[in-house]
């Protein structure tokens, strides 16, 4: 589905195309460039990320062109009618490895690396960062918060609070994460995901009283009832009239769904509401809750015993609330057949040079270290800390598994992209194979990952050589 | 110019459309209501919001409509042939009063009048939500970030963590709160923006020293050449090198504009850098800074004295950082011509009933207090806090002036819509008028937001009503 496909050249910062038009220009367009996608920490003061946003960047990857009008308005803009003629014949043909979409991650990992000519790779940076860095933070928020509900439904409600048409793809990556479903029409119709709603106060307070407007409800909509019970007062007037309502029901063969708690007190509300539709004989009446729902209240909410069988969750989902951004990079590690490497006074911040690839070791199936390898490497027995390069670990008698597919080659895509319900499956499979500790929210332990003594080396060389020129 | 019109009325909650059946079909829906717009808490702990977002949403709703294959999808789910009929005919053909784009508001103040039938005026609250919340958040996230320069140029950088497309919009509330100009093309090229850019660490790397790389940028644009400095190390390497490139310049007669530190402590590293420029008679190169700026670190680098001339600012302008939604809700207050009110167990969530409008008080120019009066009302001597009723606040002496505009009758736009620049340009008018106490970040004193005797009335009435029926 063409969600966002017209434009899409254009949404990238304005020094991609003047550093692209240098590069054509002196003549380096042509050299063959390596750059690689990477975060440095954790959202959410979490263990991992839910890697997301592939199959949309692939998806765009593969129809990218500059339109006539918009060579015109950059022809307005500083760019030179040489360079326009190049953009109006552009096409991205580069290769791309990437993990897979829904995979489970840990900072400093080559997620994605981009091959092609210096152009190509260089151009696509904000795009491509843009959309893998937003998708990764909802569905990484998303999967944090299908941890605490457990078996427990819970429904994205965030599109009204999400930051503009950011909630387009919010709602699709909280589906990747975990979301059992969305009310957001426009996502669940691009991308075939299951979409639901209940009602609004507005609904009840168009009515002059309570009780009519839960009976209209009902009679419109018999087999799938929600009725949203705190316009008024949720334990004297909404939960009573909501029993009524289930009684008239039951009469005509139906079962009212559910009630919706959307203020107040949660888990006071929820088990007082429970007792009062339990003492009426409605048992199979379900429970929704919401108001600013995220991972923290809701564990909160079910170690307190609330008895609510449904989330809605809002805006703390589809904006990752005080985790706004994943700090998601696109490096050069390679140009002209010469390994690259960004310095910086903070050693933490230089990157790792070289073609690169992304090895997993498990033991019985759960995730023990990854590594991060030369391409041409199989495995290794042994890795380093990225920076603190003295701590290693041994990584014999695990499993190696290669963690980069070809997903792209000459510009051309070469799988089924995955639908947002199957990556979500392969979110749920991963997960299971990722310790306890590493998913806790407070001060989760740090899963392992290193490089091998290759990209070591490679690292002292490159070190080395620029020290020698600076002092 | 239309950036998103295509599919818009899908970009809802489920219920919307579940409910305006609801209306369809019991015939209410010919019924006449009204919806106020408003806000409850001011983001980022400040002290006003810029409300920004009008413009765009006035231009969806004029052209609102359901598409054929959109309303077979809808067929799909759970709508009736009926209601689908209606829906294909379907325009939004309601009146709004509003106050201007780029005023500055409080909480609790309506700001957005909605009036018309029940399912237009229903089926829009998702769609203006998203639009308003997300715009004013970002336009006073830049409000912020231009009164901590002060006369300093900001430019945004965000794109590439911004949330989705939501940086679509973010790009252009930036310009409307005061930053002087974006990297986003996309943004730039649809609202007709200044867009502008500098360079990345990938082209110095790209070549096999940095001179050779800062030597090529300036051949190519040497009138406009920003040379990044921090690629090996900001004052061993990167300002010689553009010291030694500003002197060619010179001999061909330009001058280097500016260079751009990107890492390391900006304090430190800026002082420098401006020290080894003006020894070597370059007075006229600029500073550019970036990194994780946002109104309390340009604030803090001013302090400490930094030489900085420019800042470029991106994610947590963009993405508002730790505050990433306003909390701006959408409530019923009249239908049928009867008052309406939500109640909550928690009085400061009760709503403002029947149809109102804003008057703002003001002092030989400076902003003293707003009123939310009924619609008929010129003018009120008192106003009551909003909540505790005995707080009251006398008015006589002031001026007042009507905040609300009708911006559109009968789903036409009355307006010709202002420019970002133009907004942006209100903007610095309206803040000049705040008082610097409502401005400060820590603390910020309260401006005084009340309602008139008349509604105080209403609203006693309207809640005595219900709990007489409760209790």
């Amino acid at each position: 589905m063409k969600v966002f496909t017209s434009h899409a050249a254009l949404y990238t910062d304005y020094y991609q195309l003047t550093m692209a038009q240098g590069y054509y220009l002196t003549g380096h367009h042509q050299v063959r460039a390596c750059f690689d996608y990477f975060y440095r920490e954790n959202p959410f003061q979490g263990g991992y990320v839910v890697f997301a946003g592939l199959s949309d960047l692939l998806e765009i990857l593969e129809s990218l062109r500059f339109e006539k009008e918009e060579l015109s308005y950059l022809a307005t803009q500083g760019l030179r009618p040489e360079f326009i003629a190049y953009l109006n014949n552009f096409r991205f043909t580069g290769t791309i490895h990437s993990v897979r979409e829904g995979e489970v991650v840990f900072p400093m990992e080559p997620l994605v690396r981009v091959e092609g000519n210096l152009i190509e790779t260089q151009i696509i940076e904000t795009l491509l960062l843009n959309f893998l860095n937003f998708e990764s933070l909802i569905a990484t928020k998303a999967s944090r918060i299908r941890f605490a509900a457990g078996d427990r439904r819970v429904v994205d409600f965030g599109l009204r609070r999400a930051q503009g048409l950011g909630g387009i793809h919010a709602s699709k990556a909280a589906i990747i994460g975990g979301v059992d479903a969305t009310s957001n029409v426009y996502t669940a119709y691009h991308y075939g995901l299951p979409v639901t709603g209940t009602q609004a106060h507005s609904w009840i307070q168009s009515f002059d009283d309570e009780l009519t407007a839960f009976r209209k409800f009902a009679e419109l909509y018999p087999d799938r009832t929600v009725l949203l019970v705190d316009t008024y007062n949720t334990l004297h007037s909404g939960v009573p009239n909501a029993i009524k309502v289930a009684k008239e029901l039951e009469t005509k063969g139906y079962r009212l769904r559910a009630i919706r708690l959307d203020s107040g007190d949660l888990a006071y509300l929820s088990k007082h509401a429970r007792a009062m539709l339990d003492d009426a004989g409605l048992g199979y009446v379900k429970l929704v809750a919401s108001n600013q729902l995220d991972e923290y209240l809701i564990r909160s909410l079910i170690q307190q015993g609330a008895p609510i069988d449904s989330f809605g969750v809002g805006t703390r989902l589809v904006t990752g609330n005080d985790s706004s951004a994943l700090d998601g990079i696109y490096k050069m590690s390679m140009c002209a057949d010469k390994s690259r490497m960004k310095f910086s006074e903070n050693y933490t911040k230089t990157t790792l040079p070289g073609i690169k690839q992304m090895l997993r070791y498990s033991d019985g199936g759960r995730m023990m270290a990854d590594a991060i390898v030369a391409s041409d490497e199989r495995s290794t027995d042994v890795i380093y800390h990225p920076f603190f390069h003295d701590q290693k670990s041994l990584l014999k008698g695990f499993t190696p598994e290669p963690l980069y597919i070809k997903v792209m080659e000459g510009g051309k895509g070469l799988l089924k992209l995955p639908t947002p319900q199957e990556s979500a499956a392969y979110v749920r499979e991963r997960l299971q194979c990722l310790s306890e500790e590493h998913k806790r929210f407070e001060f989760p332990h740090k899963y392992k990952v290193g490089i091998s003594q290759k990209l070591l080396d490679l690292r002292h060389q490159l070190y080395d050589e620029i020290q020698s020129k600076l002092f």
